[in-house]
């Protein structure tokens, strides 16, 4: 089954790749290696989870809002690469949390994300991480993640 | 035209770049990827900009704050490599704002980083990013970048 | 002398490394790169060091904390390598310390992680590395420290 195959079947639509705002790029590959810029909850122009867990919001919010993240940069990979069958790894997602003081569940968040890598693209999609509660993201996203792909 | 006659014909001087406070170092190369330390607001010992944007300081404040911490990676860029026509192309720009709790303009103060490079840089100076605001940084610097280079 | 030595000679004992708690992995090795994914201060299931730094927690507590997740990052890389000699750099760390809001102080901090890895490693240890304070880590921890190691 290919990629795109099992994404229809789990009857997910990837977003259209948000299009950076200013003097940067959304990718960069160098060797094998794919960079790709924090992703947010962004989804057509709008913005789709915003606000801090532990505040207004809980963290089944916060796993919605990572995996909004985590299809944002397959979207990103899948613009760069043609097709995500070429994702041979993921190497590296930091996930970052808008989250209140001494909160303490950013993992469980991020899960949000890692699930859902793990989910679409089998153990290719199993990763390193780094998961951490910081005091704002962009356009008040509920969370933000920036990821290293291996390209086959 | 070179890189140094670019930073000239901006009227821009690089700074001396900052050594290291303790057990690590400005950069390191690994194959043809330059990673460096987080660069703050230190120019010849003093800290040109400190403190939280959205409290004592406004966007512009925390923009100028980006452009010192890129010249200081530039700076150690050029101390490391001997020449900035050696930087094929910026790979990655981790910014880290001093932001007051939910503060969201994260891309809006690193837009002041990322413009510098591609001013100096052109094209070469494109870059992935993340922006995120987080409780407190080094000598209360404003802004901290942490970047990678790919080296020709 | 073998790092196995040098690290007994010091009087540590390598804990044993903390399993995922999620679709991540503890590390991953890309070509000579071996991306670690961000360590805590956990050692056999229970939190060493919680809380935030400058409300509860001084430096030396923070110091002391960066030392474990050191030590952590060290036994994922022994877990995976067999043998730390293998071990050619320590490329990169990204030290999160939990800090009370404009906590200025994150390199003191990580000092604690980077003085670690000299010891052991000598200056194999030396490193590129970001230091900054952030709203929230994972289960408390008082530092969390992500890591690239260069493999021989």
């Amino acid at each position: 089954m290919t990629t795109d195959q099992r994404i229809a079947e789990l009857g997910i639509e990837l977003p259209t790749a948000p299009a950076p705002a200013g003097n940067y790029v959304a990718c960069m590959q160098v060797g094998n290696l794919l960079y790709i810029s924090g992703a947010i909850c962004l989804v057509n122009g709008a913005m789709t989870h915003t606000g801090k867990i532990g505040e207004i919001r809980d963290i089944a919010y916060g796993q919605a809002a990572a995996r909004v993240c985590a299809l944002n940069l397959l979207a990103v990979a899948k613009g760069h690469l043609g097709d995500l069958d070429k994702v041979s790894r993921v190497v590296q997602l930091n996930g970052f949390v808008n989250g209140v003081p001494s909160f303490a569940d950013s993992p469980a968040v991020i899960n949000g994300a890692s699930d859902t890598m793990v989910e679409i693209l089998g153990d290719r999609g199993r990763h390193t991480r780094a998961a951490v509660a910081v005091t704002g993201l962009p356009l008040d996203s509920t969370v933000e993640i920036q990821a290293i792909f291996e390209v086959a």
